[in-house]
C-alpha cells in the first residue's frame, strides 16, 4: 500500500490549494482550475487503488452479458430492426426480477415509512423544465464532422483520440505526457477546454477524417409537441422529481398541511444520450424510484434517526477525497454530529438506502457513499452523497442523495406565482404590523368600469413597501400610476385608504426543504448481477446467480428425476401447492441428466429446487428441496412444500431453518 | 318495452340490407353507405334503451368528481401551470388503486396462466411503426381555423355546432331532421362526409366565426427524435403490442421453441388526441396492459376451455347488433360451439377478462362483450369483442380482445426479412422436392470481385419458381441477368448448377396468430369508482365507495376514540401488529366525532376500521373491528387483528367469516 503514498500526498496538496484559494476569496476561474488539476490526482489515485485492490474471483463480463442475453433478462430493443443504442427491452426473467425489486422498494420506503406515491405524467410542458433549469442546464458538449453532420459526445472523441495516441510509438514524450494529463482532466473541462485539445492534437472526424466544428451545447431532453397545432412545446420527464413539486400543495393538503412528509414515484425517466454505452449503466429510457422528502429548512432532524444512529457506511466524504484519503466506515450518527452529513433526515435516508442496496444482493464490500465536491454538485442541491457501486465498470453512481434545499419549489412559484410553502406554527404568537390598502369600490367602478376588477386584484396584491410609496405619491402628486395586467390606472386620493394595524399571528409562512433519494433501478440491477454471477468451483463453465429469494425472478424449479407419466399426479400435487402460495415457478421437463438440469436453473438465479423421485411415491408424497447456493437438499411432504417455500422466498425463513425441520437429503448427480 | 320494438325493426331492416348487399358481392361504396344507417339506427335504439333501462340510484358525477380531486386520487397534471388536457397525476390514493389493480392483475393472468412478462422501450423508431401501419392509418381528421391556425377535432366540431342549430328555434323542419341524421351516421362519416356537412350548414371555427379547411388527416402518435442528428425519426408507442412482437424470436426461444405461449406487458401508451375530454376515458398517456397469445392458426383450441365452459357472459353479437336485438347472456362454449366466437382461446380469455373485471370491481350487469361489425375492426383484426362498462357517460371500451391472426408478425417480417414463424411437428414425416443452387464458388468470385459476397447471399435466397426460371433462361439465352442490392449480375452456365433432391422434413414452418386481450387500466379504474360510489341511505352528503378490499388504495384505518395519552401504546401495538402483516392503514386522531372520522375513511374505500375505545385497555388489549360497506363491527384482541385484516384484505376471508370468529360489538354514534 506504500505504492499510494505518493499519489495520496499528490491529490492532498491540491486539496489543500483549492481550500486555501477559498478561503482567501481566489477569482473563480483559479480555483476551478485548481479543482480540475484536483480531480486528475483523484482520478490517479483510484486507478491505481483499483489496480491493487484483491480482484473479485475471477469476474468473467463477457460470459455474464452472455448468459443474460441467452436466457432474456435483457437485450438491445428492435434488435430485427438493426437495435437502438441506448434502449433494452427486459425479457421475464429481467422484467420479473425488475418487479421484484420495485416491489420491495415499494414495502422498504413507501409502506415502512408511510410516504406517498404519485402516478405523474411522463409528458411534460417546456415552461415546466424551463422553471426547473433542465431546458437551460441539461445538456453535454457535442462535435459535428464538418462535411457530413454526424455527431461526437466531445469528451468521449477526445478520449478515445487520446488513448490511440498515447499507445502509438510515433507519439512524442511531451505530447503523451500533455494527452495523459488530459484524459485525467477530461472530466472537468469545458466548451473551451476541449475546443483548445481538438485544435492542438488536430482531432478528426474517427469516420470520415473530416474537420469537426467547435464544441455545441446538445440538450438531452426529448423533445415532442401536444396537441395538433404544433406550438405546444414539451418534452419527455428527464427525472419523476418535478411530477411531485407541481404537486406539492395538494401533497401537503393531503397530509393535512403538516411537514415533514415524503413523496414518492416510481416510473420512466428519459435521457437523449449522444452515444450511449456501457449496457444498462448510461441509457437513453430508465426506470427511476425518487423520494422527495420536505422538511422544514430549520429544522432537518429526523424523528427516527435514532433508530439507525450506530448504523456503519463507508463514507467517502468531500475531505477525504481531497486530502487523498481513501473512504471510511463511520456510524451515521459521528457522521452527522460532526457536519461530514449535513443533517440526520440526508443521514437517515443513507442508511435506509444502504440496507435497501444491501437486501437486492448489493455486496456491502464494494459499496460506498461518496459526497459531491462543492463544484460538482447539480445546480440546484446543497449537499449530496451518492451510494456509488464499484462493479467492473468502476465506481458507478445509482443513488443520488441530494439536499435540494428550497430550489425548485421556489422555481416554480416564481414561474406561475403559485405560492408553494406550509404553514410553520410559531413556538409563541407574535405581533406584525399591517398595511393595508382599503379600496374604495364605487369609486373604482365607475372610473375604470370594465377593468375596475383587475385594478381591485393588483391593488389587493401590493407588498408594504409598494403601498407605502403608492401612498407617498397620491399625498405629493394628487394620484399615482398602477400597471396592470392589461392597462394602467390612475389612481386619485378618493379611489383608496390605507390601514394600518397590529395582528397577533400564529403561523409563519416556509418554503420546504428537500431531501432527494433518486435511485437508478437499471443500474443497480446491473451491479446486483455482476455481483451475484458465480461459477462453481472446479467448473468454470458452470455459471450461477446468487441473487437474494426475494429478488430471483421465479422461485422454485420443479424436475421430475425421469419422464415417466407416474409421477404426473405427483407433479400436479406440487404446482398446485407452489400456485396456491403465490409462488413463481417453472416446470423442466427437458431430457438430460438431473445436475445439467439444476445446472441450467442455477444459471438463472432460481433459489429453490423441487425434484420429485422415486422415493416421492410412497405416501404421503414427499419431494426434495434443494437450496441453488450451497447444493444441500432436504425431504418432505409436498403438503409442507408452498409454506416452506413461501417463507424462504419472501426471506421471513432461512435456509437453516429449514434444514433445522426436514430430513437432509442426500443428492446424487449435482456435480 | 313496446317503444322499442319498432326501432329494433328499423334496425334489422338495415341489417338484413347490408347481409344482402354483401352475398350478392355489391360495390363496397354501396356497402359502406349501408353499414352508415345501420350504425346510425343501433344509435338510436341503444340511446332510448339507455333512456328506458331503470337508473342506478341517482348517480351523481359531479359530487363523484369532487371527491376524486378533493381526497387526490387523480387531478389534472401541471395544474399550476394552467394544466394539459388530456393528463392527469394520480395521488396517494389514485396511485395505490393502480398499483393494486396491476398487482392483482399480474397475478390473475401472468401467475395463473404463465405468461412471459416483458417490459418494452416506450421510444419506438418510425420504420417500426411503420410496418405495424400506425404510421399510416393511426389517424383523426380534424380541421383548421384558416386564419388563425387553431384546430379542431372534426366530428366533435360537426356534433356541438348540430346540436346548437337543432336546439335554435330559428332552425327550420328540414334542417333539423337532416342534422338528426348527421349526428346519427356521424361516427361511420369519412373526409368527404364531413367536408359535406361543413359546407351545407356553413359551419365556422367557434371561436372566431371565421372559415375552416377541408378535413386534414392527423397523426396520433407523439413524435420525437433520438440522438443527437435530428434525423432519426421516432414515436412515443401508440400501444404495447408492437414490443412484443419484435421481441417475438426471442420469446419463441425462451418457450422453447414451443406454441402457444402468451407474452405479456404492462406500461405506458401515449395518443395525441386533438382535444381529450371526458376525464380518464380518453387521454393522452395511459397505462395499458396487453397480452399477446401465440397460437398455431390452425388449432386455437385451448387446454383450460373445458374449464370454463359454462361461464356465462352477456355477448352483444354482431348478428344481434344487425338484427336490432339486444345483447344476449350466453354460456361461452355454446358462443364457441355456434361459432359466434371465433375460437376457444379467443372465448377463454374473454372469461378471463369478465372474471377479472368483476374481481376488481365492475358491476356485471353494466358489462357486456360487444363483437364488432366487420367494418368496425381495426386494419389488424379479424375477430374483435370488446369489453365494455356502462358508465355515466354511455357504455365505454375498456378491454378489446382481438384476434390479430399473423398480421403484424407478417408485416415485421416484411419490413426486415427477419423471420418471425414457429416450427411445427408434421403429424408424420412427408417428402417434398428441394431445387437448389449450387454455385461454383471460384468463377464468381474471380467474376465479381467484391461484390461476389452480395451475389452468392442473393442466389441463396432465391425460390425455386426463381431458381426454375433462372436456369430456364441460361439454357435458353446462354446467361441471364440477376439483381442484387447494389448492382446487377450477369451470370453463365459456368457459374452454378441446379440440384435436384428429395427431403424428408418432420416440421412445417408457420406465422403464429396472434389472440390480444388489450387492457386500458384508466378506464377500467374510472368504471369502478363510478360503480362503487354510493350515498348513505337517508343522509345523501355522505357518500363512500365500496371497492373491493384488494383494490381499496388503503386496507385500515385507525382512529382512538379520543385524543387521550393512555391509548398511545395501544394504538402503537394496532400499528406494529398492521405493519408486520403489510397492510396499508390510515391512522387519524383529528378531532370530530368518531362518526364523522368513519365517514372521511368511507369516504375514500377504506374497507376496514379499527378503535381503539375505553374499553381497549382491559388485559390482553382488544379494538373493535368495522367493516365500511355494512358498517357492522367485531371486538377481538390485538394480536389476532393483523391476521384477520391481512385475511379480509386479499380476499381470503370473507366478513361472514370474521363475524363468526369474533363477537359482535355493538357501535355507537356512527350515523
Amino acid at each position: 500500500l506504500q505504492h499510494l503514498a505518493p499519489l495520496r500526498a499528490s491529490v492532498k496538496e491540491y486539496g489543500d490549494l483549492v481550500r486555501a484559494l477559498k478561503e482567501n476569496g481566489a477569482p473563480k476561474v483559479d480555483i476551478d482550475r485548481a479543482v480540475v488539476e484536483l480531480k486528475a490526482r483523484k482520478k490517479r489515485l483510484e486507478e491505481r487503488e483499483l489496480e491493487l485492490a484483491p480482484k473479485e474471483a475471477a469476474f468473467d463480463r463477457l460470459k455474464l452479458e452472455d448468459l443474460l442475453r441467452r436466457r432474456f433478462f435483457y437485450d438491445q430493443s428492435f434488435a430485427i430492426y438493426g437495435g437502438v443504442t441506448g434502449l433494452y427491452d427486459f425479457g421475464p426473467m429481467g422484467c420479473a426480477m425488475k418487479a421484484n425489486m420495485i416491489d420491495l422498494w415499494r414495502k422498504h420506503f413507501i409502506l415502512e415509512e408511510g410516504m406517498l406515491e404519485v402516478d405523474c405524467s411522463v409528458l411534460t410542458p417546456e415552461p415546466v423544465l424551463k422553471a426547473s433549469g433542465h431546458v437551460d442546464r441539461f445538456a453535454d458538449w457535442m462535435v459535428k464532422d464538418v462535411k457530413t453532420g454526424e455527431c461526437f459526445r466531445a469528451d468521449h472523441l477526445i478520449k478515445n483520440h487520446a488513448e490511440k495516441l498515447i499507445q502509438d510509438k510515433k507519439t512524442n514524450a511531451a505530447d503523451r505526457e500533455a494527452l495523459v494529463d488530459v484524459l485525467a482532466r477530461l472530466e472537468g473541462f469545458n466548451d473551451k477546454d476541449m475546443q483548445q485539445v481538438i485544435k492542438k492534437f488536430h482531432f478528426k472526424s474517427p469516420i470520415t477524417g473530416n474537420e469537426l466544428t467547435d464544441p455545441i451545447s446538445f440538450n438531452l431532453m426529448f423533445p415532442t409537441v401536444i396537441g395538433p397545432t404544433g406550438d405546444f412545446k414539451a418534452f419527455l420527464r428527464p427525472e419523476t422529481a418535478q411530477g411531485i413539486f407541481v404537486n406539492f400543495k395538494r401533497l401537503l393538503e393531503f397530509n393535512q398541511g403538516k411537514l415533514p412528509f415524503a413523496a414518492a414515484q416510481i416510473g420512466s425517466g428519459f435521457r437523449n444520450e449522444i452515444s450511449p454505452r456501457q449496457g444498462l449503466i448510461r441509457v437513453r429510457e430508465f426506470t427511476m424510484c425518487e423520494i422527495e422528502h420536505f422538511v422544514d429548512p430549520n429544522d432537518k432532524n429526523h424523528p427516527k434517526f435514532a433508530k439507525v444512529r450506530d448504523y456503519e457506511l463507508t463514507l467517502f466524504s468531500a475531505s477525504n477525497q481531497m486530502d487523498g484519503r481513501p473512504a471510511e466506515a463511520c456510524t451515521i450518527g459521528r457522521a452527522v454530529d460532526q457536519h461530514t452529513v449535513a443533517n440526520e433526515t440526508l443521514g437517515y435516508y443513507m442508511v435506509r438506502v444502504h440496507q435497501f442496496l444491501v437486501k437486492v444482493g448489493v455486496d456491502p464490500r464494494r459499496l460506498r457513499f461518496r459526497q459531491h465536491l462543492a463544484n460538482e454538485m447539480a445546480h440546484y442541491a446543497c449537499d449530496c452523497w451518492d451510494a456509488e457501486i464499484l462493479t467492473s465498470y468502476g465506481w458507478i453512481e445509482c443513488v443520488g442523495n441530494a439536499d435540494r434545499a428550497c430550489f425548485d419549489l421556489q422555481q416554480h412559484y416564481k414561474a406561475t406565482n403559485v405560492k408553494l410553502t406550509a404553514e410553520k406554527k410559531l413556538p409563541e404568537p407574535k405581533t406584525v404590523q399591517v398595511t393595508e390598502i382599503v379600496p374604495n369600490k364605487g369609486v373604482i367602478g365607475k372610473a375604470f368600469k370594465a377593468n375596475a376588477k383587475q385594478v381591485m386584484s393588483r391593488l389587493a396584491e401590493l407588498s408594504p413597501k409598494e403601498v407605502e410609496a403608492l401612498e407617498r405619491e397620491i399625498d405629493s402628486a394628487g394620484k399615482a400610476i398602477l400597471a396592470y395586467e392589461g392597462g394602467e390606472a390612475e389612481l386619485g386620493a378618493e379611489m383608496l385608504s390605507v390601514k394600518r394595524y397590529e395582528k397577533k399571528v400564529h403561523v409563519e409562512e416556509i418554503t420546504p426543504s428537500v431531501i432527494e433519494p433518486s435511485f437508478g433501478i437499471g443500474r443497480i440491477m446491473y451491479a446486483v448481477l455482476e455481483h451475484s454471477f458465480r461459477q462453481r468451483e472446479g467448473d468454470e463453465q458452470r455459471t450461477f446467480l446468487t441473487l437474494p429469494p426475494q429478488i430471483a425472478p421465479i422461485k422454485c424449479s420443479v424436475l421430475p428425476i425421469s419422464a415417466n407419466v407416474k409421477f404426473e399426479p405427483i407433479l400436479a400435487a406440487v404446482r398446485e401447492e407452489l400456485a396456491k402460495h403465490e409462488i413463481s415457478f417453472k416446470q423442466d421437463d427437458s431430457a438430460g441428466s438431473i445436475g445439467r438440469r439444476y445446472a441450467r436453473t442455477d444459471e438463472i438465479g432460481i433459489p429453490f429446487g423441487v425434484t420429485v423421485d422415486f422415493e416421492s411415491e410412497e405416501q404421503p408424497w414427499t419431494v426434495t428441496l434443494r437450496y441453488a447456493l450451497t447444493m444441500e437438499q432436504v425431504r418432505l411432504q409436498v403438503s409442507d412444500l408452498g409454506k416452506t417455500v413461501r417463507g424462504l422466498a419472501t426471506g421471513r425463513m432461512s435456509w437453516e431453518d429449514a434444514q433445522a425441520m426436514f430430513p437432509k437429503f442426500e443428492q446424487k448427480g449435482d456435480t
